[in-house]
């Protein structure tokens, strides 16, 4: 039997780590909130006592935490992850971080003789719980035919991106477009109704043509197109926007430091950012449509 | 057998005049340019004696000239369409021009008693060729449905959008979309490559993911993933970045008078403008890439 | 004595006029609305009995009305005043409107034998009321030298600045800058505060540095810094808004048509957009600040 | 005599030290570039003999490296600023970084029983050869206090922003305006020539409008308006485009940080690095305006 470590039982590490139990491993969790590791156990989940316990013979271990300095935090402070785990255990980082901070954590793991990768996930809560999330995965080949079996247990898209840190940059590089996308399609389902277009002709036309894309089509910010798009039910995420404004900033982080010009997605960023700002960063992304729409003007 | 008069025999005009001639109407065409008549006639088109001539006792009348002031002159001139059809013919335009001009002009034409529509086209001079065109299509139900039979000849999807114009506004709603879906699209794929990301796991993640659009599957940006992308043949057009470029003015112009705020789109179309500065115009629009992946900095 | 004809009697209109009579010129009014016509004779102003009535035997004409269709129809319409004024009577219009209609006005009146400027003002409601309005002036020489001593009734400074519709130019070319420089200020603002600065330290800063403008001197857009700037009387105009949009929407028509790309100048005028569409159209532009820094995030 | 150890000789290092020196204070300097430290000797400046021994017994010490990670290298690495100095060395951080580091250092500095400002200068290569820089400064009042004195002999304007960190803060806040009022204006001036406007009077409407800038008055962009400014040197810098670059992107990173939306500063940061990943990056920030006037679309 497998045995694998959890870090992080938040929102997406609690059921990834049941969907592992549920395949059959024996999964122990580890939490610095007391509150998440007790609704880890309310759902049947087992929990560790500490972290040094937790490593302890793990074949793997699997960290799902906020951001890069909690990635950082977690491996490399003393009495870290790197402190205690035996160098047989695999390491998987699924937080979706800043590159540089991944590289960084995936170079001090690996002259310390370990394997490890960087493997963010696409899909939410319910893609998590339905375990059918798309991993994009950073590492070597190896280490990437190591950690299929276990991905597998809790998505359904396993992808070998390349290098250490190429699995955040394919999750950014999908999400800025995506958020891009998702805004300027709403720029124009408004100004197409203020031209006379009913939104169902717009829908109809767009889906067909040259602006066809996946957030026309699964998440059709207008509602009444799509049935299952989260509009239809008052834009309850979903992706929310706050998360949406994360990784667009992630993104921008990355375009930065490598020195590359990206004026729509930098738009697009700052425009994300009103929109948490302006109180509505739990609803999904698409609900960027209310923001657009606004008319007030006389 | 149904008499239909074409004014404006370019690019566009010529193929989709032949078109209607092969499916068995009576097709006589007039253009301002000698030139144009003559490349008409070595085609095998008819060309008539004059604007009046050509009129004389038509069906339909079909506009395909370059822009709003050409339109406004062709049918509202003293000598010009309304001066010399009947009542009874059907006027179509299928130029593309600016909303407010297609109004205008629908407007003086049913004040004087006629049927109009606007019938924009989208695919290029290929599509054209292939009577594979999409009409949008804007006027009365009555109107479109006389227009219908005739533009089958030429196109194979013929979409009604709404009252007049609003052939227009659904053309320019989609290709402001088209050109910032590109754009962004390519700023994703620099980013990536600079992270160390092969162009084809960009590809393969974010065709399968939220980034998925049009522009992506049909028209990649970056050689050798898409093989009938204009991006394999140097960016031959396909749709000309020139072209883009007066499609995504017309999408800003429309939204400045409705008093719709489109900060991407208004973005996309400063890019595509830059692009055409720098005498690249003539490209597809999808060699933008070239434009931002450009890195002489060291 | 000199005699003037206005055309336009609204907020600018009427005190331009009141200064000119007060130079001792005579004046005589019209406008279309009656109750435009009643303020200007509450004022003290005379209005005459229509428009042909108003222009017999003018010496100056001057339009002062809201936008290029209304100087297109005073000037154009059957028996508009280029039907009714004398051959002498100089032409000058201080509205403020896109270049295009203000060159085709101005060739139109040309041809008809007139001598014309455009002659758009900077300075609102309280610079006309003071006659301290900034004219800048398009035309010829001649034209710009006759029309000087009837502008300088009303402003003070009287700039010529070149041929037909550099007038309207030169004034969109200032007011793009002017808007621009205001939003990004109003960044720089909210920025600095959030990351610890005193609003007086980042005044004192920018005030002495490469940051430096009019937007930060004269309409410093945080209350408490520059006594007389609007942001102090709770941003009432000033310069509203609604009319930033306006002016910066002229300059993205005059960029479009000739195939300019402005990029900021495009961003700004889509975030001033959308300040009016949020119903903050009639505050001082420097409200901006207000959008910006909100933050109901958490 | 009072004691200065400046760790960081390049070129804003080299003349500030030498002009401390030139105050009449002891100055010693260290690079880790032998070729800098060459550089330095040659010049007249006394060179140490390592880290520790130039730190021995000073009572300041300057640092001007040139990014965050080499500050939070040179102060918090083994063997680094604070494993030598003495606590009453008062520590000076004049480089141009990130506030989060700056900050972090500033923490372990005073946790380490040190006083330490951040510096950073405003003003290039002449204005440290001429001691005519800005400095502003970052800390307590109580260090501030003590720092001034020995600022003095290096620039002429020292500001005191607020605590640990607001230096940096202050500087990026003036400069992500500098570099958008520059390149708006830098549109305007294209636009406003393809109207049809002589630059001198874009210039002579703009100096005296609500367009005023430093932009205009000091760095004008098109050659020939004011002698002094870079473009008429062939757009020698100046502040190089590279320079802003990293300037506008601090800017951003501190806004992404903050939940800060700078729609209009992400697209001048966008707009600086396609400058420089054009090769132009060595050339004054002011020459964003060939950029922006290139066409050659016909």
């Amino acid at each position: 039997m497998t045995k694998i470590a959890v870090v992080g039982l938040g929102n997406m590490g609690r059921p990834m780590s049941l969907n592992m139990a549920k395949a059959g491993h024996e999964v122990i969790g580890w939490d610095l909130s007391p509150a998440a590791r007790e609704a880890f156990t309310k759902d049947g989940g087992r929990v560790g006592n500490g972290l040094e316990a937790v490593l302890d013979s793990a074949d793997f271990l699997m960290t799902m935490v906020p951001a890069g300095p909690q990635v950082r935090s977690a491996y490399l402070d003393d009495g870290g992850i790197l402190s205690h785990a035996s160098k047989d255990t695999l390491l998987i980082d699924s937080s979706t971080i800043d590159v540089e901070t991944s590289r960084a954590v995936n170079q001090a793991a690996t002259a310390a003789g370990y394997q490890m990768v960087d493997a963010p996930v696409s899909g939410a809560v319910p893609a998590a719980e339905a375990a059918t999330l798309t991993f994009m995965v950073g590492g070597t080949k190896e280490a990437f035919d190591r950690a299929k079996p276990i991905l597998e247990a809790m998505g359904k898209n396993i992808i070998h991106a390349g290098p250490a840190g190429t699995g955040q940059a394919a999750k950014i590089c999908n999400n800025m477009v995506a958020g891009t996308n998702m805004a300027v399609l709403c720029e124009s389902f408004v100004l197409g109704q203020k031209l006379g277009l009913d939104p169902q002709v717009i829908f109809d036309v767009i889906s067909k043509s040259s602006g066809q894309s996946w957030a026309l089509n699964s998440y059709c910010p207008v509602p009444g197109l799509v049935s299952t798009a989260p509009s239809n039910q008052n834009y309850k995420a979903g992706f929310a926007a706050r998360l949406m404004t994360k990784d667009m900033t992630l993104a921008q982080q990355a375009a930065q430091t490598a020195g590359v010009a990206t004026p729509l997605a930098a738009q697009a960023r700052a425009m994300y950012q009103m929109m948490v700002n302006s109180g509505a960063g739990d609803k999904d992304f698409s609900a960027i449509y209310e923001m657009l729409a606004e008319d007030r003007s006389s």
